[in-house]
C-alpha cells in the first residue's frame, strides 16, 4: 500500500453518523478508496449514532447511498467485502458514558496497537461536546497508534468562536492532528490551480502586478436556498461560501511558490496572502438578497441575510499591490460556475490601425473549477480576409477531453486518505482559519454601521445586483465569465 | 472601395500569362477579390505571352482554372463580368517589338492616366529581359499614374546574381516600386505570428532568451520533387526553402516589435534578426538526399543536391544571444507540417516528488502555419485520481473551429491585394533578400569544403535523416511535433 507504512490495523470513528454526510459523501468515497485499493489493508469503520441501529441495518442504510452515488461503480460482491469493515456504535454525542460503550467497542475491534481517524460529521455544535469527550476519556493519546480529527466546515460563525473552538480542540488534540476540512481543496481542478501555476515556467513570470490588470473570483449557484433555509439564514453568503471557499481560492491564485508542496510550506503561503489582504474597506462590498428570498419556510420573515456578496481587495504585498481582486458569490443565479480569471494588461495598441473606439481585448486566463473543468486563455488573433482587424479567441483545455474515461475523484476520497496519510496540505491551519474570519467579521460588522451599503436585491436567475456591475465600473472594469458557463 | 484612393483605372498586366501560376493562381485570386469586391472599380487584366490565342481563347483558359480551384465560389455570371475585363497581348518575352505592341495596347485600353501592376510570372531568367524592356520603353515612368513590378520568387540564385537582378530592376524601377514576393508572408497562420506576439500582451514578456529554452522551425513535405526535378536538382532544399520561406518565419518569431506595422517598419526590423545571424558553422548543419532521388527523371546521376536540410543557428543580440534555433524542412518525409516551436524552459521541479528520472516536460508553444492551422500550448497539469503525478496537455485554438464558414483566403488574394494598395509589408525588400542569400550563400559554400558534414540519406516517408537528430541530441534536446500532425 503506497504510503500506508505504519503497521497495525487502523479505524475511522465517524461521529454523526446516522447524518447525510456519512452516506452521502463518506461512505460512498471510502467504498471508492477501498475498490481501487488505496485504504490502509486492515481499516475498520465505525458509526457512532444515536439511532438504535445493528451493525447489518447500518450496512444496508450505507449500501443504499453508495448505489445512488456510483451508478456503474457499485459492485455487489466488493460491497460485501467492504462491509464487513463497518459497524456501528450507539451512543449519544453528548453523553459520556455513550463514548464509553465506544472506547469498549474500540477496544474489542483493535485489540492493543491502532490508529485511529476520528470524523467530526455532526452540527457544529456538537463539535466541542464530542471533542470534550474524547479528551475526558484520552482518545487523543498517541501510545497506541496516531490519532487524528477531521472536522467539518463550518469551523466556528465568526472570529470569536473559531478562536473558542480552536481552544477546545487544542484542549485535547495538538495542531498537527487536526484536519479542518473544506471540501473545496479537495477538488482535482481547485487543486491544478497550484500544479498550472508551479508546474509550468511561463506563467509565473506575468502573475504579478507588472502583466495583470485585476483578478476575478467568481463562485456562483444556480439554485436558491432550498431545503436548508434554516441554517442559511443564520450564516448567510459570507461565512458559507466567501470565509472558506472563496479565500481559498484566493490563496492559491495569489500564493507565492512554496518552498515545498508539503502542508506546513503551503499553508504558511495562505497565511502571507490573508495576511497581506488589506482590511476591506466597506464602501468596496456589495450585498444582496434575491426576491422571494423572505417567503422561504425557515428564513425570518424579515431577515436581513445577504444570499449574495462581492468585493473588491486588495492584497499589499510586492507581487499584488494594487491589483484589484474582484470576488463574488451568490445564490440563485443565471448560472452554475466556479471559476478564477486573471486579466492581463493591454498591450500597447496604437499601431494595429483599429476602427476608432476599437481597443484590442486584454488576454484573460480563466481556471474553470466547476462545472466544465477545465483552463481557457483568450488571446487576440487576426481576422482571417481582413489586413488589421481583430478577433478574440479561446486556447482550451477541457479535463473531459483529456482524461476521457476518468471520472474525477469525489473530493471527500482525496481528503479522507490525505487524513489517513498524514498529510494536512489540503485542510485549514488554525491560523488560516483565524486570519480568514478577521477578514469576514470587519466585512460583517460594517454591514452593520451607517456608512454600509444597503441590502439590495435582485432577481432570481439574474447574473447579480447591477450594485455588482457597479462596483467594477467604477474602475472601468466589468465582470467576465471566461469558462464558457451557460445556465 | 476601401483603400483604393487613387483615381482613374489599373491594370494588371501578366508576363508570361500563359503559364501556370496565371490560371493555377493569379486569377483565381483575382477573381475572389473581385467578387467580394475588394478590387479597384475600374480595373483591367491584361495577359502578355508568345501563344497566338484570342482574348476569348484566353478567357476560357482561365475560366477552367477558376472552376478548378473555387469550386464553391464559382459563379457563372459573375465569372462573365469578370471576364469582360481580361485582355490577352501576343507576345515573346524577349522581343522588343512585341512590348511595343503591348504598349499600344495598353494605350488603347487606357486611355491617358492608368495605375499599372507589372506582374512577372515567367521563368527567373526572363526576369531580367523583361525588366530591360520595360525600362526601354519608359513603362515604369509614372507621370500617368502609380507603376509598380512583382517579381516572383526565386529571386537570385545566389548572393551574386540577386545582386546582379536587384541592379537591374533599380535601372528601371526605384525600390519602393519594386515587390518581391514570397507567397508564404500571405498566408493568414503567417501573418498571424505577428498578431499573435504583438496583440497580446503576455507573449512578449517571455519571449525572449530569459524564458525561452530554444525554438524550432520546421517545413517538411511529404511529397517528393515530382515534376519539379529539373528545377529543384539545380535549386536543392537550401535555395527552394531556406532562403525565403524558413528565414522569413525566422525573422517573423525573433523579431523585435515595430514601430509600426508599415512595410519599412516591419522590414527594418527583420533586416535586424538577419544581420544579427551568427555566420552558422558548418558543423551545425546537416544535409541530407532521400533514398530513390537520383532515379527520379531530370535529376543528374550523381547529383549532390540536399532535399533536406537542419540548420542550429543563433542570432546574437539582447533578445536572443545562446538561444538555439533548429530550422529544418525537406522533401518525401513522414509528413506535411509547417510549424514554429518556442520551448521554453523547465521550471525548478523538485518539489513536486516526481518519480525518479520524471522530469517536467516544458511549455511548448507550436504556431501550426499548415495544414492545422491554429495555435497549441502544452503545459503540465494533474492527473486526476492521483496526489503528485504530472501530464502534459494542450491548449488549443483552430482556426477551423472559430472561423467555421471562413475559407481561408489563399495568399495570392491578400498579396495581390496588398500590390494594388501600395502596402509592401509582407513583400521581400532588396537588404532582406542580399542579407538572406549571404546567410545561405554560407552555407552553400560551406558544404564544398573539406570541413562539411557528408550529404547522407534517408528513407522516403522517414521524419529526417538520423543526423538531424543528433545535431539536437547533442545539446539535450530533441525534434518536437506541436500541431498533432500526422502523416
Amino acid at each position: 500500500m503506497l504510503g500506508h507504512s505504519s503497521a497495525g490495523t487502523t479505524t475511522i470513528v465517524i461521529f454523526g453518523a446516522s447524518g447525510d454526510l456519512t452516506h452521502r459523501k463518506l461512505i460512498p468515497a471510502l467504498y471508492n478508496l477501498y475498490r481501487r485499493k488505496r485504504l490502509p489493508p486492515d481499516l475498520n469503520i465505525v458509526g457512532f449514532a444515536r439511532r438504535p441501529w445493528s451493525h447489518e441495518h447500518f450496512r444496508e442504510l450505507l449500501s443504499e447511498g453508495v448505489k445512488n452515488s456510483e451508478k456503474d461503480g457499485y459492485d455487489e460482491e466488493v460491497w460485501q467485502q467492504f462491509a464487513e469493515r463497518i459497524w456501528y456504535s450507539r451512543g449519544d454525542l453528548a453523553t459520556r458514558a455513550d463514548y464509553e460503550t465506544l472506547h469498549q467497542f474500540l477496544y474489542d475491534l483493535e485489540r492493543i496497537h491502532a490508529n485511529r481517524l476520528y470524523y467530526l460529521a455532526t452540527a457544529p455544535n456538537y463539535y466541542e461536546p464530542v471533542v470534550d469527550n474524547l479528551e475526558a476519556l484520552g482518545f487523543a493519546d498517541e501510545t497506541d497508534g496516531w490519532r487524528r480529527v477531521v472536522i467539518e466546515k463550518p469551523f466556528g460563525y465568526d472570529l470569536n468562536s473559531a478562536l473558542a473552538l480552536n481552544r477546545a480542540v487544542h484542549e485535547a488534540f495538538r495542531e498537527n492532528q487536526v484536519y479542518r476540512i473544506d471540501h473545496y481543496l479537495g477538488k482535482e481542478t481547485v487543486q491544478n490551480v497550484l500544479f498550472f501555476r508551479f508546474a509550468n515556467a511561463i506563467f509565473e513570470p506575468i502573475w504579478n502586478r507588472n502583466y495583470v490588470d485585476h483578478v476575478q473570483i467568481t463562485v456562483s449557484e444556480d439554485l436558491d436556498v432550498g431545503s436548508r433555509a434554516g441554517y442559511y439564514d443564520q450564516a448567510g453568503v459570507m461565512r458559507d461560501m466567501f470565509q472558506n471557499h472563496l479565500l481559498q481560492l484566493l490563496c492559491l491564485v495569489a500564493m507565492e511558490p512554496p518552498a515545498s508542496f508539503n502542508a506546513d510550506a503551503l499553508r504558511n503561503e495562505k497565511v502571507k496572502v490573508l495576511s497581506a489582504v488589506r482590511p476591506i474597506m466597506i464602501t468596496d462590498t456589495v450585498r444582496a438578497q434575491y426576491e422571494g428570498y423572505l417567503d422561504t419556510p425557515g428564513v425570518s420573515p424579515n431577515s436581513q441575510t445577504p444570499t449574495y456578496g462581492a468585493l473588491r481587495l486588495f492584497i499589499d504585498n510586492w507581487r499584488w499591490q494594487d491589483v484589484p481582486f474582484y470576488v463574488r458569490s451568490g445564490k440563485s443565479l443565471a448560472r452554475k460556475t466556479s471559476e478564477i480569471i486573471v486579466q492581463f494588461r493591454r498591450p500597447p495598441t496604437q499601431y494595429f490601425n483599429l476602427p476608432r473606439n476599437r481597443k484590442l481585448t486584454p488576454n484573460m486566463l480563466s481556471l474553470c473549477i466547476q462545472p466544465d473543468e477545465g483552463i481557457h486563455l483568450s488571446f487576440e488573433t487576426k481576422m482571417p480576409t481582413s489586413a488589421h482587424d481583430i478577433q478574440t479567441v479561446d486556447m482550451e483545455f477541457h479535463y473531459r477531453d483529456s482524461f476521457k474515461d476518468m471520472i474525477l475523484p469525489d473530493a471527500y476520497e482525496r481528503l479522507l486518505l490525505d487524513a489517513l496519510l498524514g498529510d494536512a496540505a489540503l485542510f485549514t491551519r488554525e491560523d488560516e482559519i483565524e486570519l480568514s474570519w478577521r477578514l469576514i467579521d470587519y466585512v460583517l460588522r460594517g454591514w452593520e454601521t451607517p456608512q454600509s451599503p444597503p441590502l439590495v436585491s435582485y432577481r432570481p436567475g439574474a447574473e447579480g445586483p447591477v450594485e455588482a456591475d457597479s462596483l467594477l465600473k467604477t474602475d472601468g472594469r466589468e465582470w467576465r465569465l471566461g469558462c464558457g458557463g451557460h445556465s
